[in-house]
């Protein structure tokens, strides 16, 4: 992680809290900690936090943690000062507060439990503080990808198409959606990666109508449909692609179908560039699918965010209003499922530019026939 | 799952509300949705929610949901009646409540978000509701097994040691603490495991000093320490043990550390039964390791509770003041840790019962020694 973008995002969010009068912010949500700090930390469950950064609106923010992670936080996030918390975090906050003078503490409603809530309440009651509520804060931020983050998502990637041309060749009847997709996570692994980015999904024939599909013990056999959902972490950034197949010869029916959420998503995708509303672009998209009598068989929504998370901030859809601004990332994934034959699903990552995008995917697979 | 076990948790739950004057609970952890409803999806972070309970303190509770998880919610949870959320969860509760006529609503202080709390106060003071936090209603239910949980435990306790057992036999010299792990993660889910309870721990040498070691791509060699922590989830039950070896022929320090660490286990067992209080138990292996002069060397609790969860309540720490009871399962697991030489930590799960306690972990790798 290049140090510079960081200290430039600190930068930038200590003017928007001191511009909101907020005169410190206590993340907690481990992606926004990750995008400030390059902390990498993961939490196991929001119950078992692995730190919080503390940034004051006009000095060096503090990353605090336990015993278990200092040494991990300090050579992760050398901008930071690393603060071990062994007496809970109220109690180092409150020595905190007093050395920095904060009287104004903003904390990330969107990921803090109720019940450190009503602690923190108590503690500023005592201290005399007001607490601030906030969301979004960060995850406004995080939609625009800088150099550095377009860089690894194009990594993130390529890596991804890898893992998966690795895998496909290896596909057979007799296997099954749980060991193809075993071998996907097993390899992105191999291949250098921090692992999936969600859960990989392996759907065969019927199986492929769910779009959020788990994958099962059903065996493939010859003819069926295949759909794979798969994306992986490269440091820190995710990726995301779906592409849909069939094991032997497709017949006209899947050709056609598969020829249609093509045109959607190339639809979707040229649709796209900065100012243009995620509403219009999921139109685009979805026109192809209506017009050919399958409005009723694209259930979501066409496609969202993608960065250190996934899915994030902007969404692609009927009701996204909000205009699309160059050094987005996202999503294009027309889909169209229908419950007694199976389902296509498509999927390519873009970033928005001033003038169209830039597509991520060069994997071609079942997207020549 | 019997789904007698979980008829008599949901009606014993209903009459501690009407007991705490609660008309209904919404119930958001995951382990506690699973363990009063079967309903086994997990949540992807408390932001990606796959549903809600609601019980009533007297009629039937429901299931609530969105479209992805309908199907299954109803295969696994058949005492509920499971809802749809298609216009958000709010919407639907407004309705429920309409429909049952609640006025205190309970929630789960200790999960749920700040943010979803304020949202829920608005419906509050719309419909005349009254909000009450609550934590660890369900949670305090959970640290007493019944015979069914007990039998998935000792189930899930036999597979851990079965593939602990067949990777062990493969490691040599050369072989990463990354690969270890891997091979252990894969052969979990090869023999049926839903996949690991927590991070799988492996851990060569110096690396073994920090008890929370994460696998890096250090490379065995002959003469080093190896420490594995390990567990899995068999159908919902976890189970969790440690073990730590020699690649090739111990040394007489490993063996005298080993053998210290040993009888703190064993120490630790023998002080259990029901009527201790988890301090006492501690302090019984404690004492071993502090009389030969390890007592700073021997920094964490020495247990925990383990079931849908790991760990979950009780604890046994010098601080856990509470009884055992008899059905508490708990780790016994001391450690000695010395940055400059590695770490040794043995951990066995025991059942606390009347007279003392029935180990469940039967693998003797290293402690014949």
């Amino acid at each position: 992680m290049a140090r510079g973008d960081e200290f430039e995002r600190i930068v930038r969010l200590q003017a928007t809290l001191r511009r909101k009068k907020i005169d410190a912010l206590l993340v907690s949500q481990p992606d926004n900690r990750r995008y400030l700090s390059g902390y990498s930390a993961p939490d196991h469950g929001i119950q078992e936090t692995s730190g919080f950064l503390l940034i004051p609106a006009d000095s060096q923010p503090f990353l605090l943690t336990d015993s278990r992670f200092t040494l991990q936080a300090e050579a992760e996030a050398p901008l930071f000062q690393v603060e071990m918390y062994t007496k809970g975090l109220l109690n180092l906050l409150e020595r905190l507060q007093k050395k920095i003078g904060f009287l104004t503490l903003a904390f990330e409603s969107d990921y803090f439990l109720h019940s450190a809530f009503l602690r923190l309440t108590g503690m500023a009651a005592k201290r005399g503080l007001t607490l601030r509520p906030e969301s979004g804060l960060i995850e406004q931020m995080r939609v625009i990808k800088d150099e550095h983050e377009l860089h690894l998502l194009r990594r993130s990637t390529q890596l991804n198409e890898k893992v998966f041309q690795s895998v496909y060749h290896t596909i057979e009847p007799g296997m099954t959606e749980r060991e193809i997709a075993l071998a996907l996570d097993l390899t992105m692994r191999e291949m250098g990666a921090e692992g999936p980015s969600f859960d990989t999904i392996v759907a065969f024939g019927t199986n492929a109508a769910r779009p959020h599909a788990v994958p099962t013990d059903r065996e493939l056999q010859a003819g069926d449909l295949v759909l794979i959902d798969m994306g992986l972490i490269y440091q820190g950034y995710c990726s995301d692609m779906t592409r849909t197949f069939v094991a032997g010869k497709p017949d006209q029916t899947f050709l056609d179908r598969h020829r249609l959420v093509r045109q959607a998503m190339l639809a979707g995708i040229g649709a796209i560039r900065a100012g243009v509303s995620g509403a219009e672009v999921d139109r685009a998209a979805r026109r192809v699918l209506s017009e050919a009598g399958y409005g009723d068989a694209f259930g979501h929504g066409l496609g969202h965010g993608v960065g250190i998370a996934v899915p994030e901030a902007p969404r692609l859809s009927p009701r996204a209003r909000k205009q699309l601004r160059a050094g987005m990332v996202v999503t294009v994934e027309p889909g169209l499922y229908l419950a007694d034959w199976g389902g296509i699903r498509l999927e390519n990552m873009v970033v928005v530019t001033e003038e169209g995008c830039e597509v991520l995917n060069h994997d071609t697979t079942g997207l020549d026939l």
